[in-house]
């Protein structure tokens, strides 16, 4: 049994690599909640709901987000209404959204996405990091953002001088399942805003010490393979490096996967991590998702 | 200026022949709202939207609910989630309905729909009969239902014994409106759940008595044209016929415009209305509505 930890894109990716070599049903998926909030009257849970459509082959692997094929009639009429939505949310996609929204007055957000995760035939366990609500902002040269507008509205565009987002407790199954994985693996996602929000939970770090735990960096060559990830990590006194993720994961992680663009930076990285690993981690296709899945599992495949 | 009192399928039919008839800029619509509730957790003010849809000439007019030629792709994507929605909400619908939802966050009821209608370029004002919220639900031999369990889940098949709903309070236009009108016309529409709700709220039927009050029976022949309206006057002991309706509107009405089928019950009619009308009330065209629209006008146009 593995467990991944996910934020909404990078990770995605590699989960496209590691169904294909690995059983479904033995995959367990702790995803980043931080950035959840409501838009447009529905629960968002973008990082989630990436990964249930990646699960289900059903994502739009352009954007990243929401339903490939997806139309965008309610989405287009609210703009003639004069009430454009901040997410671009499709039709289909909005179908997710009204289900986890309904079905929140009922339950918590891990049950939720257990019905639905069901729903949509995925074997696999997708477990929310928390079912707490935390509130995340970005304090930029414009002032305090919201996540989303930073994100979207700012288009990632200011200096970003510091984040800040709830604490939030570890939803119920989480450190167990963690404590139960023959690997946990730390996919190539902003570490700023989709790692470290579940590694500081109380009790993840301890967790993660006593399993074996395997990253990948989500930098290669001194910037972000995708998102704001370098903006996010210079504001925190982060150098953009592979060196600094690995400073950031040292206290609990066994091995550590680099590009192989970062091969000058194997002997730093060494001496925070034992076991450093250079291999192509860029996903253009499914032949390199696959193969990087393979160098990732290596052990418990 | 006139003013019309609506329900959401007959008077809606009228409205369509009184707008080419008579200037829209002109027209008020005071409508129902003792039917709207939460839906897929979007507010439905399904009669209001009607009139919109009607006066934007977008409503679908086989179902008298909805927007003409929307998909519903939403709708459809739910039923596979196992969220099947009591309403069929249709993707283009859905965006006035979270538009309405988003906006009652911080305006009243009337002031939601004066912004939507405003937005769709409709000029005739569309006012709600109340900005407070009713509850409504029809007794039957099956127990208490909500309307909408009623007239959906139930298919209206249940025999009905009594209807309750909560009263309210006029919206703040709706005296002044009905007072400075030169006539107020009573749309065919069904009398207990849609007519008397806005008749019999405070001040209502002292304002008619002061008005000019015109109604057009939604009863031909010993049956209603469209929807329960049948059931419901039976459940408060009333015969189904336009010698009914005419005592329950007697107390404000002027003139009474009853179908050629109806043509028995002048006499009757006219020991509680003086003036009488009878005219084929049967809607099936644009040129009956025009027609009927012309007729009812009459003293205005």
């Amino acid at each position: 049994m593995i467990t991944i930890l996910s934020g909404g894109t990078g990770t995605p990716k590699l989960i496209q690599g590691i169904k294909e070599v690995y059983e479904p049903s033995k995959m367990n998926i702790i995803v980043n909640t931080v950035e959840n909030d409501y838009f447009s009257g529905v629960y968002v849970a973008a990082d989630i709901d990436t990964v249930l459509y990646t699960l289900a082959d059903i994502i739009n692997d352009e954007t990243w987000y929401g339903i490939k094929d997806d139309t965008f009639f309610t989405n287009e009429f609210l703009k003639e209404l004069n009430c454009p939505e901040l997410l671009r949310i499709g039709d289909k996609d909005r179908s997710i959204k009204i289900q986890k929204t309904l079905l929140m007055e009922k339950h918590s957000l891990s049950e939720v996405v257990d019905i639905q995760r069901r729903r949509m035939n995925i074997e696999s366990k997708v477990i929310p990091m928390s079912d707490e609500h935390s509130e995340i902002n970005v304090y930029t040269d414009c002032g305090k953002l919201s996540f989303h507008d930073f994100l979207i509205k700012k288009q990632s565009k200011p200096e970003v001088l510091d984040i800040k987002y709830t604490k939030v407790n570890p939803s119920p199954e989480v450190i167990e399942i963690i404590e139960k994985s023959d690997m946990v693996i730390i996919g190539p996602s902003n570490p700023i805003t989709s790692i470290l929000p579940i590694t500081s939970m109380n009790g993840v770090e301890k967790a993660l010490k006593n399993s074996y735990c395997v990253a990948i960096s989500p930098i290669i060559g001194g910037s972000a393979v995708s998102g704001p990830a370098g903006k996010f990590m210079k504001a925190f006194s982060h150098e953009v490096s592979s060196l600094s993720v690995a400073s950031m994961y040292k206290g609990f992680l066994d091995k550590f996967i680099i590009d192989e663009m970062d091969e000058n930076l194997k002997d730093k990285i060494e001496k925070l991590i034992k076991d450093v690993t250079i291999t192509k981690t860029k996903m253009k296709n499914i032949h390199d998702k696959k193969m990087l899945a393979k160098i990732v599992l290596g052990e418990v495949i």
